[in-house]
């Protein structure tokens, strides 16, 4: 499985070659002990250790201290990260790390935090006006001028990937929009990804961030390919998010065969730590691949559906603000997106569909839409995601804000197989309203 | 396919994590005109071009040379490679950098240009009595103390792997014996892996180099695994060659079906511009992946194999020494050694048989050693490899000095899955005389 021929083809005008980039990982159960040789082995001398006040009373977070100081480490602490960081959060942490001045950075968390770190090091290490580095055309886009501090980066959920990507998102509350900041240079030196931090995570969390990373896996295998995207005017300006290739190829559809066996165990049972584990390795795989590729519809869909949201309250998430999980407001769009772009590259959709576990016999290629998207239904319905927006408090009067609220995410829709015009936004949001 | 129970138990007093680590790569048709950009991204101002006198009158050493002044570089040449180096030949090239002091390096050639250039960056960039940072027994063993000048890498044989490990291997000549230096510092900043420098190589010489690839995927697949090696006294000590594990897996299976499928086509074709391309793609997999992994028993007894050569001149290379090209001097070992090694672990040589393209059906785990070592016995047919060690001039009465030569190689041999003591390599050698 796996076509050889699908880069074949060059684009006039497009990109004949792709780069691949990863940071120093170590995977394993117990590795973020490891935390203060590693930060010592980088010449770290004063860490700011960056998390959240939950996770700042949880077992980690004693241990990932303990490893720091034992290795002789000066540490400052800051965990006054706020869960969907904002432009206004990232200024405050920008402003401790300012005045703490530490030579290094650790962060354990899930992705608001690593974010909110990479921005701290960001603003801390070469100051400029926030919107300086902001993605155009909201902020400046402007180039980071060079390297940061190093930053050793500690996920605690199986999801965003935020461990390996050069991304860091945030609200601009001026704006009411999620935006973001892409630069190589924000890549943390060092990702430590230790499985036994999600042991604890309460079975809709994993289910949530969980099918983030599928839709990371899926949007990057489906991602227009690289041998289609426009070539740059200089090789060194590839863009990080380049589109399908052979590397993010293997980091999908490896993560999709491990979501395909291990989500709806992971999900079920926190005891069951194998699959836990698995869904960490997964997690790690296809933020790897999305890193190098970049995601798609789904994910800009799903700024406009967080951002919008009304009075939904999920369980196993805190009560006091109404959310759309960030994972829940991705896969909701995802069967409608699939159903959509299967028309152009419909044996990719079908591998997709076979690499999760889908029964493929007798399949054809003009079937291979309803087979992803079927597959897709039947995972959301076993580890009990909403039924589609309308699950998450949206109906047919949204549809219209949400295109508003999606179609800027230009960035994002760019890398779609195939155009998403704001017709076919409005008819995607539609079609995303109720699955089963 | 693929085994997710592998790597759950884990040895006592042994390893529970593993590290990885790559750098950046770029793959693609035509991307050696991206060096000189790359180049003065990296902030390089006067460039050392390291290639060999063949490869000098070749239009690929042209391009880059052109592309290095079109960037505003000052370039200078070193082209007294030595194929095969020595420790001689690496000083005479050190001595070269520290004269020349460039302030960053370009490699463009097969291993030993690779291997040369990361030498002379070596010693020009921390100088230090030659046997310093030579891999003990044989050297010190020192660590290298700090980062190289950066370096890019640019192959031009679908073979070694070079540009993408920490490893440069040279020929004692004092001892009369292969070893080498192994170290992080020494991986190339970055590759460029342009598929257009394969063109024009004579099919023996991608068979040769093919089937090289070909055995660093099944020896990752295949070693020790990670969770069977010895814990490192720090964690930021843990070898390059660490045992397989879940990441070097996926390249070596991707590398083992575009082996099955490709290597004949690009042996017997130069035309076939995607076969060459592919086993390009597959040896960068690879690469990464012996990298990362670590290769075992068919490249400790391959140093013996070739060291002593006697009178072998084959067809394709050069003829005026004699020569057992490396990866013919792998390959001739191991269907014998993977005879032997399936029977600790057959799934996973059934596996790594079914990834080549051997029809498994039937097959039972006690046939495994079988299945694999009959499906390598047919590609080494199918793409002109000589009969064994018989085929390359060694009969029974070298056995026993073929045993002494390979015996030293520990750091290999210590990364089989089975123990290779000196009597077991002496029936391995024995086997390996002649296979059909």
């Amino acid at each position: 499985m796996g076509c050889c021929h699908y880069y074949q083809h060059v684009g006039e005008g497009c990109d004949t070659a792709f780069t691949v980039d990863t940071s120093r990982i170590t995977f394993g159960r117990g590795c973020l002990a490891e935390v203060g040789d590693r930060a010592r082995a980088l010449g770290m001398k004063r860490v700011a250790l960056f998390s959240d006040a939950r996770m700042a009373r949880l077992s980690h977070f004693q241990k990932v201290h303990r490893s720091l100081s034992a290795a002789g480490l000066d540490v400052v602490v800051y965990t006054d990260v706020h869960v969907e960081p904002t432009d206004q959060s990232f200024l405050d942490a920008a402003r401790f790390a300012s005045e703490a001045r530490p030579d290094g950075y650790i962060s354990l968390g899930g992705g608001s935090v690593i974010d909110t770190c990479k921005a701290a090091n960001l603003y801390a290490t070469h100051p400029a006006d926030f919107l300086a580095y902001v993605n155009a055309p909201v902020g400046e886009g402007r180039a980071v001028p060079g390297p940061l501090k190093p930053h050793i980066a500690c996920p605690t959920t199986s999801g965003t990937g935020s461990e390996v990507t050069g991304i860091t998102i945030f609200d601009l509350l001026s704006m009411g929009a999620k935006t973001g900041i892409a630069s190589p240079a924000l890549r943390p030196t060092e990702a430590l990804i230790d499985p036994d931090c999600t042991a604890t995570l309460p079975g809709e969390v994993v289910a949530a961030s969980g099918l983030d990373v599928l839709s990371h896996a899926l949007e990057s295998y489906t991602a227009r390919p690289y041998v289609r995207r426009p070539a740059p005017q200089r090789p060194s300006l590839r863009p990080m998010s380049q589109g399908a290739n052979p590397w993010s190829d293997l980091g999908c559809r490896e993560a999709l065969r491990l979501m395909g066996l291990y989500l709806e165990r992971g999900v079920k049972d926190a005891e069951d730590h194998e699959a836990r584990e698995q869904l960490m390795w997964a997690s790690t795989l296809a933020g790897i691949a999305f890193g190098n590729a970049g995601v798609h519809a789904p994910h800009g869909m799903a700024y406009a559906v967080a951002g919008l949201v009304r009075d939904f309250r999920p369980s196993g998430y805190p009560q006091d603000e109404p959310l759309v999980p960030h994972g829940m407001a991705v896969i909701v769009n995802a069967p409608a997106v699939f159903r959509y772009t299967a028309q152009v590259s419909p044996e990719r959709h079908l591998e997709a569909a076979q690499w999760l576990g889908a029964d493929v016999r007798g399949a054809t290629p003009s079937d291979s839409g309803e087979v992803l998207a079927g597959k897709l239904i039947q995972i959301m319905r076993a580890v009990g995601i909403p039924n589609g927006l309308g699950g998450v408090g949206y109906g047919e009067a949204d549809v219209a804000a949400l295109t508003e609220g999606a179609f800027p995410q230009q960035r994002l829709l760019q890398n779609a197989p195939r155009e998403m015009t704001r017709p076919v936004l409005t008819e995607l949001f539609r079609q995303a309203l109720s699955y089963w």
